[in-house]
């Protein structure tokens, strides 16, 4: 970390800010200049939030040369991670595809698409039994009972699930019915969740905010690691900005900065990035050409009549299309998509 | 709502969609043109995801013409809402500062900060016992033993206390020691959370998320009083933009736009908005200029020592500096600022 | 068009906007509903300003049905525009790439850049001669200087060339010199270049502006084909977005989008969108993945010592290995790039 | 400026960029710590592309302790600069409103406008003669009819013209017609057009580009002092953000930051900020009191009737109105607005 004081800063000043330092048992290297100071500082920077030292009057820049995470830094794991999501790797060679509806709607919606988009080369079942929705009035998602319906379809089809954690309470039911627990967008930051889900054995599905860096991201998953579980999947979802022609903008550029600085797998969401059904396919090829270990995509048996989500799910056999070409894709980079 | 079909869609299309709104209970307008057809839709349309009609490949573009919000609309509520905060009202013509340290330290720093801010004019104590930190390894809040600090210095000094719940599982303690239950910025969509708070007769402040428009605001706002507490006060603390001079934006236009949309008192938090002491006398004067109720100042006796925020904390003088300034402006609207 | 009164609007305030669209030529098809009235505006729209409409205080909501785009749009012209380049076809089933240093700095840079990208498989040669910078102090490019290298250049090895016009009086020299005129990110909306571009027969680069909807841009094209010249291709080049882990946030969506509404070629511009040439690999990979046409790749043989943008410059060993990727990424795709 | 070597960079590529730097005419202050070597570099750096040092693979970050703009820097100049306008000063302690149509339509309706606005207390007229439009379809100004339009008004009035230049080649007809140059947003890096304003002698009115951040607005304003013209005004009309309640976010806090950082005189356009004309009164109140010199706000005889930007017109009557309130908020503040 490295501090520049402002021009003709009073040597009282530098000594305040070097006894403050000093105490918090840092050690400094300084460099004084024609016109001002600066205090290279040296330690563990990491537990220090570097814009506490903006209350000194006497700074004028904090510069921070560390990363400010550390258990899901590369530099400190070289080899990429992979994660077991039930008996499927995410993270090798391998791409891996998870498919389902939104929403569990009914038994037998769950049970007809598990089928489709298994056959069709999904190998992770998604479908949500608790709903984030912008509306007080809009379906909420069928709670205890869709997570009794997500556990059915996994003994039948012999296939691991993800679904959504909405609330802490909730996590006893969700250790039983699913392989693999997703944090969602609007939860990214929600630490006090966050801060339980290190502490159990289960993967996680950590999806970006909305609105949030990918070092806000990172910071989000050390939470996870740092409370001592260390099977977390990165998910881009798309991010907010000014444009609208699509439900959100795919930050496909998250994927090779991801690459560069954690050693955990990434994967993609087209349908929330794109919102359209008729965009998918194109980012889908995007997302696996940029190096993405895996997609989670939204697939429906009748999109039109979906509770929630419909206008950016597919249809099964679109679906089983939309492998075929990822495929290819995969080949093209020496992957695979089995 | 209005639905313009693509042109050229095929009638039995058009009819598909019909039977499908009619049996939503929906009825329908419709208007045949020589390229496209339109159907109005009329019936509560509120608890109606109209995304979901993109499903329909024969549609080109849904477009809303209500409000999805009810509760917190003005329309249906024409005067201003007054929350009554342990004694002191807010969304009145009285306009009430709302100030103290970013987190509670320990109870000698709570009891001095609290006597200053009275002395200079606030009417309501801030204070944070549990603190949503971007890094695991930051300084978290003291929890329970901050909200007892908080409860004393509320029984010492007479003053209404606000602080943020992060988690619902520390409700009780919540409800025993504060006047007023702050939701965080990044808890704005934590639905889980907004449907208990929604339970509770305490008053709640709502913060804007750092990437939610003001739509999507006033639907968590909606949350609140669909569950039965209809006493929630809006608070904007600025908007994450490309824009890095300042910590965050501070989205001023919002104060007009949710006096036309909604009958809520609103207030700004100008500390979280630019993130540096210096600027927050600006802002605190346009806040009360543009028409906001009140306003919640972060302050600490020694901010280069303060555990977190220390850099966008006013010292107790100068804050007693900005509520006398903030009186002439809000004098100069014909409101008070007693 | 679609415009909702406000509930409970006089009759009157409804016959004084009705007049006014029939003065402009419109015809209205209106829908009196239990609680507020509709018109549906019949006519060329594109041409009026929907927003002029807010001006009356009776209106509520206007809404638009049709796109503001003619010319330009894919509902008028459905097959795919192909622009020849000099010989070289961009918009077709074979992708190209466009490569070469950020800034002309001189002929033997120029040269030697020029064979070096040609023998890896580019086919058409980029060099700014005139360079738009932040900041006044830095290189502003060799202006005539620039040109006449690169004019040099195309006649050496016969390979076209395009470069950035900034200012409409240096037209004349352009039109000799270059095969394709560069509109760079910040004239997108330099609305008087735009005219004259229209007016002369010559290809057109256009990139997207830094903080432009993609309806935005589409719209600066329409000024360039309503003027006559109907040769332009869209680059899009990264948006400005709050992440800052790249230089830009590369829109990857904007290919789909663009493949649907517009009949113009769409190449993409990863150097610019990430600024680190590290990423750049994986970005051309998912632009050609995600449908787009071609590539505009910066390339310097050093680097280290370019006058501009070396860090987001690839070496030419490098670009050689990247266009050997890119091509098996588009036969994956049923497409070439000889 | 300062760069942070990777960890295990080697000697030699060390040496590399010293020797570069040292060529370059920097000195070079080198710090070894136990990971990683820091050079702190001394000179002047303003005419130096920090960014191009990542082009050395051995790089890992390199940050800037000053900034980049020296002839707008309050640090070189403590003073406030006043710009005189056709006898109007702006920068002082008294608060300048400009007002005026968004377009000149006729020598009637500049005529009435100029009257209704001088008499409510405008000090300066505007009005487009050239207007950039999103639309090559919409009405583009009366070009120079407009301008000798205006130049009538100022005579017939004896009040100040600003108006906004689009194309170079108009020039000499501005120099003759008007008080102050407009550079509009779209126009804010439109580099050959700002080379060529500070050249003149007359004032520069260089309003904030629509995702412009507040450093890349002050280079803007470098370009034309660096010419050699002083007399450059600041006016923040609205930023993109995600927020689509407003036309554009207006960056209050561009007020305290730019008068920290900027000898520079700071207006405000709460029209194109807000787009709608109810959102004026607050915005313009929030203006001044958050420090602003001055308002140009858009006022036309009929809004509904206007060739553009009607919605966020005022009415003359409404104007006169704003006007005695934003003197209430002036007083409140010790300045004037006379």
């Amino acid at each position: 970390m490295i501090v520049k004081f402002k021009e003709s800063t009073e040597k009282k000043d530098i000594e305040l800010l070097r006894k403050h330092l000093i105490d918090l048992g840092f050690a400094i290297h300084e460099s004084v200049g024609q016109t001002y100071t600066i205090f290279g500082i040296v330690g563990d920077t990491t537990k220090f939030d570097m814009n506490s030292l903006y209350a000194f009057p006497s700074v004028d820049t904090v510069l921070r040369v560390q990363e400010p995470f550390k258990k899901v830094n590369r530099k400190f794991k070289l080899t990429d991670t992979i994660v077991d999501i039930g008996g499927v790797p995410i993270g090798g060679k391998n791409i891996v595809m998870i498919a389902g509806p939104c929403a569990v709607e009914s038994r037998e919606q769950v049970d007809l698409t598990t089928g489709l988009i298994q056959a069709a080369g999904a190998k992770i079942l998604r479908a949500g039994a608790y709903k984030p929705r912008t509306s007080p009035y809009s379906f909420q998602g069928l709670g205890p009972e869709g997570l009794g319906i997500l556990k059915d379809a996994r003994a039948k089809y012999g296939i691991p699930v993800v679904s959504e954690l909405m609330s802490i309470e909730d996590l006893p039911l969700f250790l039983d019915a699913v392989d693999m627990i997703q944090v969602g967008a609007r939860n990214m930051q929600n630490f006090s969740l966050l801060k339980e889900l290190g502490k159990i054995d289960k993967p996680i599905l950590l999806k970006r905010g909305l609105a949030n860096t990918i070092e806000e991201w990172l910071m989000s998953a050390e939470y996870i690691l740092a409370g001592g579980n260390e099977r977390v999947i990165l998910c881009e979802r798309g991010i907010r900005t000014f444009e609208t022609a699509t439900r959100n903008t795919l930050d496909i550029s998250a994927v090779p900065v991801l690459k560069k600085l954690t050693h955990l797998p990434v994967i993609i969401d087209p349908s929330h990035a794109s919102g359209r059904w008729e965009y998918i396919e194109s980012l889908s090829k995007a997302a696996i050409a940029a190096g993405a270990d895996g997609l989670i995509v939204e697939v429906h048996p009748e999109p039109e009549f979906a509770l929630s989500d419909g206008q950016q799910s597919l249809k099964p056999e679109r679906f089983a299309d939309l492998v075929v070409k990822c495929r290819r894709i995969a080949e093209a980079i020496d992957r695979t998509l089995d």
